[in-house]
């Protein structure tokens, strides 16, 4: 029988990763419960169409789709805002407003693997949805920002872009295809200056219009300092008003104490279809070929999109699998001890000598030490070394001889010490040893 | 646009919900780790080929079964004992015995939705790799039976069983085909005696089978009760040794301190082509027309199955979808408060009164104080009715005179008493009120 593997662009998380993993959700969630948004979890699969009303054609293109036994055309979920928004109109269009929810959820699309990018990966996200204001999307950059300072990052920005102002960006350049546009800009950081004028020039453009571009993109730093630009190159009313709006949300956000964090880099526009004012992202330099590693925006017509009705949203994900390696690599994740702190070995086939180990071990666990029992039958000599390679640093000996005199042996693993001790005061006296 | 639902068989997780669910998680997540098991987490799509191999023919009839965008035949899975051991044949053959893994993950069924079955849905389980005896029995099933307890559950019993037992007694009878025997044993809980007779006859057994089966399925009840009428019923060299493995079984629980909950129950099978001797079962007595919330067994043929060494394997899964439902109805679950403890109101659109009402929010949110703020930009009524709907203790309302006197006020949403305060010193005067 040949040996099975995992499917390709998936894998498996072992203890330590797992371990890690849920250090980096806990210290998430707490941040996201901290601003009240609440843990919701939709299905892993929903109809198709759900997905493809509301993604971009690439999201459509990587779906796990496939029809069920019942005939129904179904797929994972290649994120969570359409579930989340597919909820809201189902049940809770007429629930008090806003509504904050949460989740850390699974996600699954087909891509080509590549670094921080599995076919199967995790998101930690929020929706806020039934406002409008610009107060909802400082809440909810803030909230973002702080969720990475939550897992120790310090070493990041959050870039804040604009769909209107790309709008209008198009629109200035009499270009109808504001959609390829968007996308061509998307990509200018995969291509060299020259590349990216070449294809400027391919997608149509004239001199002045690749010179606007390049201008565009250039508004990309300090808010203060590129903000100034912005109102420079653009003209009309619906820009200027956009714009206000920045310096708003950048001024709010000074009052939530992550100005340090935020830049403005109007050259982002993240997806296609889906956002429709200010859209953000957050960049971690790192050696790891790893870019974004979280975004979000505003999504204010989706909802209606879904049969809803017209109700404005906001809200990000950030991306684990991004994260993760990051916080690796800076070494900020926590050590983890996954060996037990005791390793009750009875020795031989007594049935005393077996009962007496079992208790001793569920007298440690029940005070909460991480103790485990020797379960294989082996040698004592095989049980030792086993311990040893865990790194076990104390061992109880369980022997009929010494029970027959009311005794067990505590063996310290590091010096080798063996110390003979009552078997009714053992739990007792190895609570003492550990300071527990 | 028609509304789009979520897919017949699943749910959507609401907060309560959700917050229930993790301190269930949560629960048993301690008592796992405090049997030093831990944690892992396989892709959630597996080869179908894998469960193919590993699962009875019920289980493959429910997969859900498709091909990817590459072409891979992939299922979601069913469980995760096969995705376990399949991580254990391509990793972890070499690694120190015994492994010990737990997760709490989802699984996929096209079963027909039912009171506590859903087509998606999670288990809380562990498996044992790498020992046959019974001492790795009995850890297994102390840590089933102290799960229960974890989550507050008193009122349940573990049923054992035994397929050597179960093949034995087929032999004894004559059978050829002792799967089908099984299969209809399993079942005799869903019909009447006569039905079960009748059945028992359509399959070919005639009056002293028929008896000897109706003998068997007595043999249920306190193990030193039902035992005896054990050896009684078997005469094989196998069976009187499989019997006497129980006995020890069942005097290892006693250490463990758990036997108050053990019962033997030589009629259950769960499943067919898979556990190889003990088997078990948890049954809590309710009136939701739930049967088992969860059950394991020894599963020695697996891993070799999978194209691995010979490696004996035990363990268990708990059915959270089975246990949620009879810890609400007992009582059993914690209160949820999902609401903020204090609600913060900016009042009209001055620039400094938004600030100053987000430096009160996050100045509690620092202190761990559940602190949410207005975002809507509704009027003053609009947003007391809010967090009144909310149940919210404490609200701050922010004003610009207030402010311009360096004052915020605070109102107790019960009593609706309000109270003037500084400013500067909101936050703290908010922590002693609220006793933080």
């Amino acid at each position: 029988m040949a040996r099975l593997d995992k499917v390709k662009g998936t894998r498996d998380l072992l203890p330590e990763e797992m371990a890690k993993r849920r250090w980096v959700f806990e210290r998430i969630r707490e941040v996201f419960e901290g601003f009240n948004f609440q843990e919701v979890l939709t299905p892993t699969f929903e109809y198709t169409e759900l997905f493809k009303l509301r993604s971009g054609e690439e999201v459509v293109k990587q779906l796990y789709a496939f029809q069920d036994k019942g005939g129904r055309d179904i797929s994972l979920r290649p994120d969570m805002t359409s579930s989340v928004a597919r909820l809201y109109v189902n049940r809770f269009q007429n629930a008090p407003k806003p509504i904050k929810w949460y989740y850390i959820a699974n996600m699954f699309r087909y891509e080509e693997p590549q670094s921080g990018r599995y076919r199967e990966f995790w998101q930690a996200g929020v929706e806020l949805i039934g406002s409008d204001r610009v107060e909802a999307d400082a809440e909810v950059i803030a909230l973002f920002t702080q969720s990475y300072l939550a897992v120790g990052l310090e070493d990041f920005t959050v870039n804040i872009g604009d769909r209107i102002l790309l709008d209008e960006f198009a629109k200035m350049l009499g270009v109808e295809d504001d959609i390829g546009l968007m996308r061509l800009i998307d990509k200018k950081d995969k291509m060299s200056r020259e590349e990216f004028v070449g294809a400027l020039r391919e997608f149509g453009l004239n001199d002045d219009g690749v010179e606007k571009v390049l201008s565009l993109i250039e508004i990309k730093g300090l808010p203060d300092e590129v903000l100034p630009k912005a109102e420079e190159l653009f003209t009309s009313e619906e820009a200027k008003a956009e714009i206000k709006r920045l310096y708003e949300l950048v001024d709010l956000l000074d009052a939530y104490g992550v100005s340090k964090w935020v830049r403005i880099d109007l050259g982002i526009a993240r997806g296609f279809d889906y956002y429709t004012s200010v859209v953000f992202e957050a960049i971690a330099p790192n050696d790891l070929g790893i870019g974004s590693i979280g975004g979000g925006g505003r999504y204010d017509n989706l909802i209606e999109v879904f049969g809803g009705k017209p109700t404005p949203a906001t809200g990000f994900a950030i991306g684990i699998e991004r994260l993760i390696p990051i916080l690796e690599w800076k070494g900020l994740l926590p050590e983890i001890k996954l060996r037990p702190d005791v390793y009750v070995i009875p020795i031989g086939d007594d049935r005393e000598v077996k009962k007496t180990a079992i208790e001793i071990t569920q007298g440690l666990r029940e005070a909460t030490v991480r103790a485990d029992i020797e379960l294989t039958g082996r040698k004592l000599r095989k049980a030792l070394d086993y311990a040893g390679k865990l790194g076990v640093p104390y061992v109880v000996l369980v022997g009929k001889k010494d029970l027959e005199a009311g005794k067990v042996t505590l063996r310290d693993m590091k010096s080798g010490e063996q110390k003979s001790i009552e078997k009714e005061r053992a739990v007792e006296e190895i609570l003492n040893i550990l300071g527990v």
